[in-house]
Parts: C-alpha cells; sequence; structure tokens
C-alpha cells in the first residue's frame, strides 16, 4: 500500500526549523493515521543556518524549487514561517515546472509572500494552514492534525468556516500583505474575501498597516473583509484607544470597503485552513 | 518691524506635543535671533489629546487646514512626529487653498506621508527636517537651530550636503515610504535622489521594508538612494547577519538602483534639510 500514501515535502523558505520538529512532526502523522500515515519528507535545507535565514537566498529558493518541481511529491508544506519567503519569491516563480503548479502549499504568516506570488501566477494549490513547526506550541498537536488532515483527505473540518462556503477567499498576516502591496507579488483579489491575522504588533501598527492595505485601489475591489485574531499586541504608550476589531472596522468604513465579520484563523494551534481562491 | 517678522505656524497631524515644547522653542528663537525672531504659533492642536493622537482626525486636520490656509502664516512648521498623519493626509489635500500652496511645510518621519501628499499635489515646500518637539531631545537645540535657521534665512548650512547640490531629492523614513507604496499618496519620484533613515526597528524589519521599497517597479525609476542613519535598531534574535548599510545595498543590487552613499538624516539631533524635489 505503500505506493498509494500521500508524499508531503517540507522546505523552509523563510526562518530555520527547530530541529526536533520533523521527529515530532512523523510519529504524530504515524500515531494518526497508522499505514494510511504520509510519507513526510523533510529536506535537509530545513536546518540551514544563514544569519537570520533556513539558508541563504540561493539555497532556500533551489530547495523550494526542487521539491515542488518533483513529480513525486505531493503536496509542498512550509516548516516554518518568521521571516524571509520574500527575498525568494519572485526568482523562485519562473523555475517552477508543470508538476509544480498541481501541487498544495501549505503555510501562512511570512510564507504569504509565497502564496501571494503562487496565486497571482494561477495556482490553485496556494493554501492558508498550519506549518510544521507548529509542533513545537503548546497545544500544537491539534493545529498539525489539522493540516494532515487537509493535506491527506481533504477534510472540511479544517477549513475556515466562512472560507468553507464563499467562492472566492484569500488569507494573509496584515503586516506581509502590506509589505507585499505595490510589488510583483500582489494578487488580483477582486470579489476575493480578504481575511487577515496579526501577532506581536502594536495597535499604532495594526492600524497603519490597515491604512496601507484600504488605501491601494487595487485591494478596494475585495468583496469584503473578515478579521482574524490579532494576538500578543504590545501595549501601546499611550493607549490607542481602539481594539483590532474597532480599527478593522474603521478603515472598512473609511474605505468602502465591507466588514465582514471575524474569521476562525490566526498565530495559534486553532488556525483555520484557507485555500487560495476557494477549494 | 514686527511686520516684518517671519510667522510660523505649528500644528501636530500626528502625535501629541509635550507641554513646555512651546515655551522652550519661542526662547531658543528669541535667543537666537532678538527682534529678527520668528513670530512662532502653537495652534492649540497641538496640546489636544484623542488615545494615541493630538486629537481626533476631524480636529487634526481642521488644524492643519486652517494654519495651512491663513495668509498671514508663512511656514507651517510640524509639531512632532509619532503616528497619524497618514489618517488625514488624504482628506486634507484638497481643502488647501493658493495660500497653502505657497508656504514651506517642515517635519519629517511620520509627517512623511502628508509630506508625500503634498509633493505629490504639486507643493513646491515639502520639506524634510527636524520637528518642534526636537527640544526635548539631549543636544535637541541644535536641532531647533537649524529648522529655524531653513524657514527664517534658507541658510544652506542647514541642507544635507547632497541634496543641496542634487537636482531633486526627497527624504523618507523607510517604515513610512513603504506603508504609503500603493495608496494616493505615493509620489512620483522619477529621476529623484531618494535619501532614507529609520529609528527603532529591527533590521529583518529593514530588510523587509527596503525589500518592500525597492520592488516597486515606480520607485525604481529613482535615480539612486543615499542611506541616512538608522538607530536605536533593536536586537535580532538570530543576528541577522547584515547592517543597515549592507541591506541597503544588497536591495539596491537586487533592484537594479544606484547606490548612491550615505546621507546626513535621521532621527537624532543632526538632521539635516531636504527640501523635497529641490530648493
Amino acid at each position: 500500500m505503500n505506493q498509494a500514501r500521500l508524499r508531503i515535502g517540507v522546505v523552509a523558505p523563510a526562518s530555520r526549523m527547530s530541529p526536533d520538529t520533523a521527529d515530532k512532526v512523523i510519529a504524530l502523522a504515524s500515531r494518526l493515521y497508522g499505514e494510511r500515515a504520509p510519507e513526510i519528507v523533510f529536506h535537509p535545507q530545513c536546518l540551514a543556518t544563514s544569519g537570520h535565514f533556513a539558508g541563504d537566498d540561493a539555497t532556500r529558493a533551489a530547495a523550494l524549487v526542487e521539491v515542488a518541481n518533483d513529480p513525486a511529491v505531493d503536496a509542498v508544506w512550509f516548516a516554518r514561517g518568521g521571516y524571509g519567503s520574500n527575498r525568494i519569491a519572485e526568482a523562485v516563480l519562473p523555475r517552477l515546472n508543470e508538476a509544480a503548479r498541481a501541487k498544495t502549499y501549505l503555510g501562512y504568516s511570512d510564507i504569504g509572500f509565497l502564496l501571494a506570488g503562487l496565486y497571482g501566477a494561477g495556482f490553485t494549490g496556494a493554501t492558508h494552514g498550519p506549518v510544521a513547526q507548529e509542533i513545537q506550541r503548546e497545544g500544537g498537536e491539534a493545529a498539525i492534525a489539522r493540516a494532515l488532515a487537509w493535506l491527506v483527505d481533504r477534510d472540511p473540518a479544517a477549513l475556515e468556516p466562512h472560507a468553507a462556503t464563499t467562492p472566492k477567499t484569500v488569507a494573509f498576516n496584515i503586516t506581509v500583505l502590506s509589505q507585499l502591496l505595490g510589488t510583483p507579488l500582489q494578487p488580483d483579489l477582486t470579489d476575493h474575501v480578504l481575511m487577515l491575522e496579526e501577532v506581536s504588533e502594536a495597535m499604532y501598527r495594526i492600524d497603519r498597516s490597515l491604512f496601507h492595505i484600504t488605501s491601494n485601489p487595487a485591494i478596494r475591489r475585495v468583496a469584503g473583509i473578515r478579521l482574524g485574531r490579532c494576538s500578543a499586541i504590545p501595549d501601546n504608550e499611550p493607549d490607542f484607544g481602539m481594539d483590532a476589531e474597532a480599527v478593522a472596522r474603521f478603515w472598512c468604513e473609511r474605505s468602502g470597503i465591507e466588514w465582514l465579520g471575524r474569521a476562525d484563523i490566526g498565530h495559534d494551534v486553532g488556525n483555520r485552513v484557507v485555500v487560495f481562491g476557494g477549494g
């Protein structure tokens, strides 16, 4: 039955993965799926180091291209966010082949630079969802189980509930979307529900990024915005006077973008899956 | 001789000014210029409070429009940066009259949102330079003296040395420029020397913002980039592996933008004056 097992290739286009992540994730997959467990192949590049990154730009790009282009790999799973996928996204895209085009690409946060570029290039498998490193969080097995449920069985329970019933959806970290606006990575999001989440940013920064996002003429063509969780917000001095939802509602009203309510995504073990463009 | 005295109007489109700033600045101006001292009129709005801001958006916008449109005011000086001028910049521009069009507007950092909008709207007086709040810094009198030397006498010694001899120049805080890219506030910087500075941002954030700026097709038409001081950079974990100049050189090389060297600007008392578009 080994031939029928899903094969997942893991690479780290941004920050380095923790060394024991691979063993923990593979053990969990085996416990959850037994003989059906997917084969999860962690590329050695996940543990490479170059300053801030999991290897230098060329090393990270080469690993991603290698795994994405491999016809024997069914899905590309990102080891971790952090910082750095923006540095390779544009260079990687023209190097991807037809085998790459058919795959699922699962990750979020900094990985949004890549998901944006893939989606803009017409790939249908760009997917927001837990990264392998999530296993290191308290309660992180739930996030990994959700990622695997999507990758192995396309389990609808893994999906963000609104995304499951919305024709066109995308999900981004607020700062990451802000930092790709006006670059070749910005995808056309006309008529999409835009889900946004944030972590570890002061309220004034969230406000400024939402100004930036909602002031962009192309972004104003979205069908509406849903706000995921904004967690670990550092104190603002003086107090900002509005919470994340109030700020998101404010910028929706100011920009004429429809406020659609909350989304079940965020930098936590509850983070749900959103397929870019819809399933 | 009072009729000949320069009249400077001070407003705070972002964060609130410290209460004793007005007295300190006026005393210094008197000491420096005696009878020639400019009349510096601090709008009461400088001390207004609304959460993070020097009054709510409507209050801040009204004060700026009032002072800018007043034919008896020769120059608009910004009390302080901080955060918030992005929230009013677009709404203020269409409310400005012909008297507003002839004035100098002096400030920097968060004020860059306004300077960008004014410059994009064809105003010739948008000027990067010290804000009034600078008087609170250690050695801050030098910054205020430089601001006044420019406003009162157009003293060439106040100018950033390269800007003084370059036909077209602009200066921005890195984060602020990044956060206005792709919005209606983004000015056409074709053939301009772009001077950039930063404060209190981690190296990975500086790297990400410079990715963002140098990946923008319109920004790639600048004549080149000069880097001002990047100060108070918080520790990066792990160490980023490059300093601010190395990062700026990297993104210039990657994007094909010419690296022109350093600029004498920054979030400090040595911050020099740059007239948007040239003097």
